[in-house]
């Protein structure tokens, strides 16, 4: 048995995955680690699943509720929606298998935002939760849990459920000793302020405590989390970040940001880190990171010394540097700090800290309108995620996109976005290659001009064409011709594009 | 000249609005004090218009900006837009020329969250303020301001501003002095948590201090607040009361939430006046608000010994309302806590005191999005007000609205909503004279069904209808048919009714 299970206790309760997912029955909510593909149980998924299609294969029901922090992998959202053992699951996920079975019906999706999604179960919406399934680094000869790379929901899922399964992955380095900052609020109505002035205070333990007595079953695992490699920046990538910095550059030359110490906040993907290999080569110094993923942008930040502290919940590393990370902990843990979702993505924290935040979108209509999450407003890609949390709090919000996708077919800007998850209200400032529009200070008409400016050349004429049809209506705050306004989606559907 | 103004340099500076306005130039942006009708200036605004009018018959250009805390009155928003001296206005406004104006897109209108339209000014995303017009209840000795009906955004203007206008307005009772907690943010990076931890916690002064160096015009004023009456309370309203009273038990027996201690966020209108009454007979005890403004049902509250404390930026008071708050503010003092509208609206407080926000809408549709602004998608009415500020911080977020408007022509539930403040992440429950739609934990679909209940009977099978062809959409996370998503709205265009 591995020495990562210090506690006599919990040892007695070392079992396989199989004998574990005794515990997980027909119906149950359980609430699991794991955020970005990182820090999720790498077992019990999977001993779920075989026995979900083995109770389906004598024709009973077994369904399961799943929370997570956010996305997971395939060998856990994956081997759960694939055995059908899924009736309902928040607050994101990412799995292409999981989301055909969710736009297919078959499954239930709801999407919250990651700030709210632990909070919810703490303030009792949910209900019961019968179990968390929570991956650690090691356990102590007290008995508290070292998380591993991801920080996520835990401690909420651990203080709600009955009943406790603790996996200990042995491919997490022990290392990530002392990079958690582990404290959360006390409940209502004894709420505080977050005592976290700046982005690399730390405000509580490098360990959980649970209820030892709630632990039903201890699993050894040796087992990478699912680090998706990142393709090398594209030209487009690449000029998307150079006019994200051009808008930086910007706000240096008003006055508004100064070279040294900007914080950041950044979505996951190719873009971004195009972003933050722009970052390296910039005047920026003193990079801060306030964020949900510590990305490998982030770790070459460091390693330049361009960057001094980075504060996330969890990792979304290449498998190259995940490598890196468990054999650099050590020394990366002095600038990283992985804390609880709540406090990672707290509108408290975010407000104060005054990041620059930074996510992508599927569309975002002529009037700033943002939809991060459903393709044609019906078929839902991953989720919100963090982005409402930052966008709405931000010192600045900034979406980045590529002016289209599938080869021209759809154009990242519309006349009426098809679903909306940030309104006019929110979105301050959006990055194609084409350049950035600056909507801050402006009505919804000078909105437009701008928005066309950064969308594609091939669908200019077709969003003109839709404004001076928009601008004919009788009423002219937000001009648009509702008959006509999901026209690039229906085409879409219909035809394959949206130039119909 | 008045004993209200005490300190001897600002004496000097007393002048008519007439001479005062000389200060107000073609092109300037002008931040004034005024929140739901209550503190605004009295007599600048009616001398700018006659300013603008006179500059406008010599053919020449004069308009501004204009900035306040929230809507203000026929006396203020009303003659600058009748004036034509308006360019671009924000963050909300509520007056039937200015709104008349706007949506014949003669003038600029920018709808920003509350807590968001300070804090711009304060990052320096509006440039320059030139003036701040300000009302007062009195000028101390040392040239502080003792403000009176509203805070709003008055810290951020006259920080902001090159010249500041005062008017000392002697309607206002001087009773009011001590009801004020004035406290600010220290400036980025400096930013610290906001040291309230209960609805009614004092942090600062009575008073705001000010650069009396920059005070270029006093101008004594007597005039009342629009104090708007409200009607009394019809049938719809008491339902609607009814079945928000109805969730609240059904919050206390699932646990969620105690009779001691509830804490309330109410939008203004004749429905929450209703939920007021509703209280005043309920079991509930202790009540506190931390909102926006303060109304009669509040007083109604405290005079009966139900409410301990509310905490707001403004009244919103009727007529007779305010004359008791004007004799009695001495007493009330004790009890009612006005503070900047960056602080009565911070996501930071709101997440923390854990309270129930209850707004009205214009239309919500199937899935939980919500409208608050736009008639038609195109035709503003008043704007989002603080409704996104409590909506996403809320313990729980609800809104209340009767099923349909304009005798029936119009359904608050419709297919897709023409235009979203509020997304399908942050709406918990919709309250109408039929029930309330509690979508807390439910995907999307499964939110149709209980949507579809609290509409209109006329207006369910054709909401109906609208879902099963939906429903045949080949994704499923949202069903919709967008080609007809808008029928509603475009039936009520063409033909007066959204029935068609």
């Amino acid at each position: 048995m591995s020495d990562r299970i210090a506690n006599a206790q919990l040892r007695s309760k070392v079992m396989s995955a199989d004998e574990a997912a005794q515990f997980i029955n027909h119906g149950d909510t359980v609430g699991m680690s794991g955020f970005t593909g990182a820090g999720y149980p790498k077992a019990l998924p999977s001993a779920i699943a075989a026995k979900a299609r083995e109770i389906h294969g004598r024709g009973e029901d077994f369904k399961i509720d799943v929370f997570t922090g956010a996305s997971t992998a395939p060998d856990a959202d994956g081997v759960l929606a694939e055995a059908d053992a899924v009736n309902y699951r928040m607050p994101y996920q990412s799995d292409p298998i999981m989301r055909n079975k969710i736009n297919a019906g078959e499954m239930k999706y709801q999407d919250i935002h990651l700030s709210h999604s632990g909070l919810y179960v703490e303030q009792g919406f949910f209900g019961k939760v019968n179990a968390a399934v929570i991956e650690a680094v090691r356990i102590t000869e007290d008995g508290n849990l070292i998380p591993s790379s991801a920080v996520g929901n835990n401690l909420e899922y651990l203080e709600a459920a009955d009943r406790i399964i603790i996996e200990v992955n042995s491919w997490q380095s022990l290392d990530l000793e002392g990079m958690h900052d582990i404290w959360s609020m006390p409940k209502l109505p004894n709420r505080i302020p977050i005592p976290i002035n700046n982005v690399g205070d730390r405000i509580g333990t490098t360990h959980i405590q649970i209820d030892t007595d709630k632990v039903v079953a201890v699993v050894e695992t040796d087992a990478p989390d699912r680090n998706a490699p990142f393709k090398p920046a594209d030209e487009i990538s690449k000029q998307i970040a150079g006019n994200f910095l051009d808008f930086l550059e910007g706000e240096v030359a008003a006055g508004r940001l100064t070279y040294d110490g900007y914080i950041m906040q950044s979505g996951v993907g190719n873009v971004p880190n195009a972003v933050m290999a722009g970052l390296l080569d910039s005047k920026f110094e003193n990079i801060q990171a306030y964020t949900e993923v510590i990305q490998d942008g982030m770790l070459d930040l460091i390693d330049a010394g361009k960057m001094t502290v980075a504060s996330a919940t969890s990792f979304a590393l290449s498998p190259e540097y995940a490598e890196k990370m468990n054999a650099e902990a050590k020394k990366y843990r002095e600038q990283i700090v992985l804390r609880p979702q709540q406090i990672s993505n707290h509108p408290e924290v975010i407000r104060r800290v005054g990041l620059i935040a930074s996510n992508g979108l599927i569309e975002a209509d002529i009037y700033g309108n943002i939809n991060s999450t459903h393709v044609g407003g019906t078929r839902v890609m991953n989720g919100i995620g963090g982005s409402g949390d930052f966008t709405r709090n931000g010192y600045i919000s900034s979406f980045i996109t590529p002016s289209v996708a599938k080869d021209g077919a759809i154009s990242a800007i519309v006349p009426f976005a098809s679903h909306i998850d940030h309104t006019e209200h929110d979105a301050m400032v959006i990055v194609s290659e084409y350049g950035y529009a600056d909507l801050r200070g402006l009505a919804p008409r000078d909105r437009v001009k701008k928005m066309i400016s950064i969308a594609h050349p091939d669908y200019r004429p077709l969003l003109e064409e839709y404004y001076e049809r928009a601008a004919k209506n009788k009423f002219l705050q937000t001009p648009h011709d509702l008959a006509t306004a999901f026209d690039f989606h229906v085409n879409l559907a219909e035809k394959g594009s949206m130039k119909g």
